[in-house]
């Protein structure tokens, strides 16, 4: 069994995304916002604010508390939108009860949407243009196969999970690889069935454990998106690492395998938003 | 062997809607935008004014020479989402080479968007929310599914296609209404092996007669979306109905299957958006 290592190709990849900031005619900056403080998400924009600092981002954190209005938000968008000195805005998911995603994200100028969920970027990683922003996950995952030199064209690959913001743009960004994609749910039936079938298994349900060995098959590359936060503190996927690792050929932990890749892939995503304007 | 009657369904259908336009304070007016004078999509124009006719509905068609430029054909799409005479616009495709339809697509405004195009209503299909308006194709295919008690939930569906105007949709609206969902398309390995493990087979490729016996298996359902002109000025679809019929459970003919309900389908989204909007 191979272990898929998130860690160093991001190790790998960070000099050279450092080179590509540092050509930049202006130091970028990434406007962060988040409503209320659950602490999942303070976690995740503890990580990019770190990640930034080391890669030379400026990055802006906008904290609201939870009582804040609907309009307050988009405002604030709209001030980052027409904010020449930032070219990223993210908006940390999941907002209260209350708030409108949809409304909200999609008050982002679909040229800083660093997140690739505005209508515009969604349409085209749908239609396979290449200029999509795609979302982090699916770009990290892409990014991940390609430097084990696996090729997704033809491959069978099945989805388990079906989000608006994990499932769905891995499942279309497979669909643009040429593979043959399945997505499966809590709704599927025989799931160890359709899970056996695949050369790719995409796990991404937020379900720790989950998958066991009665999923997997020898030869199966095994992609794990979950992460979850146990009770000791440690980190956990949607697999059940202990149980597949001698069946599976290669796998990627957690931690260390597709988070690692999402927090490069969204500041890679800011790259090529700042490439896309000028300089 | 049963016939899936998209006719006879069009023909139970058309009261209602007729009926439900008959209760607006004014008379819906859809825009048909066509470049060129391609004579498939000349046909399909003439089929959607003639329906209009029947039920109630005034059109305009706009018919533009293949020279004209990408921003004339805005400006046109501009003037008709600020006439509020007109409900609906559609942009006929493909559009002639040098225009482009993802910029001239999304100049429409999502609230007359019938096709169900542009970016908001691709993203609400994506999301799942309710307040999309979907490809007619996708609608039409869902409720000729819902007119013989078909119900997708769990079922394990097969969409053969993956084009943004069609297989997409279909894929998406079918995950939506809880199927696990498998996409092939031109690159996918063992056509044949995943078209016959699944309960409901929707092709959509655009192949005359491309999908035959030894596609399909007993007790299937299959949606033919293919409509080809012969040589000999017949319809044919995507399967070889003679191949197949005595085989699988179900079947939509071409003509009178899918294509009926496509029509129907776009004047309903035309008048859900008349609903939308007031009375």
């Amino acid at each position: 069994m191979q272990i898929l290592d998130g860690k160093l190709i991001r190790e790998k990849n960070t000099p050279l995304l450092i080179e590509k900031i540092k050509s930049l005619s202006f130091v970028p900056c990434l406007a962060i916002i988040q409503v209320g403080n659950r602490p999942d998400s303070t976690s995740y924009i503890k990580a990019k604010k770190s990640f930034a600092k080391k890669i030379g981002i400026n990055e802006i954190h906008i904290q609201l508390d939870e009582s804040v209005s609907q309009d307050e938000v988009i405002n604030i968008i709209k001030k980052y939108n027409e904010d020449n000195s930032v070219q990223g805005i993210i908006v940390q998911l999941p907002l209260p009860i209350g708030l409108s995603s949809e409304i909200i994200i999609n008050s982002i100028d679909s040229r800083k949407d660093v997140d690739g969920l505005t209508p515009l970027n969604i349409k085209r990683l749908v239609d396979g243009n290449e200029n999509a922003i795609i979302s982090a996950t699916a770009r990290g995952i892409n990014q991940l196969l390609k430097f084990y030199n696996i090729d997704l064209f033809a491959k069978k690959v099945t989805v388990v999970g079906r989000s608006t913001l994990v499932g769905k743009p891995i499942a279309l960004m497979c669909l643009n690889e040429n593979a043959t994609v399945t997505v499966c749910h809590s709704k599927t039936n025989n799931l160890e069935e359709e899970t056996k079938k695949a050369d790719v298994l995409i796990v991404a349900i937020g379900k720790p454990n989950f998958i066991g060995k009665n999923h997997v098959k020898s030869g199966q590359i095994v992609i794990d998106v979950g992460i979850s936060r146990q009770t000791d503190n440690t980190l956990t996927g949607d697999v059940n690492f202990e149980e597949v690792k001698d069946i599976v050929e290669m796998i990627t932990p957690v931690p260390g395998g597709v988070g690692q890749m999402t927090v490069l892939a969204l500041f890679e995503n800011l790259v090529d938003l700042c490439y896309s304007i000028r300089n």
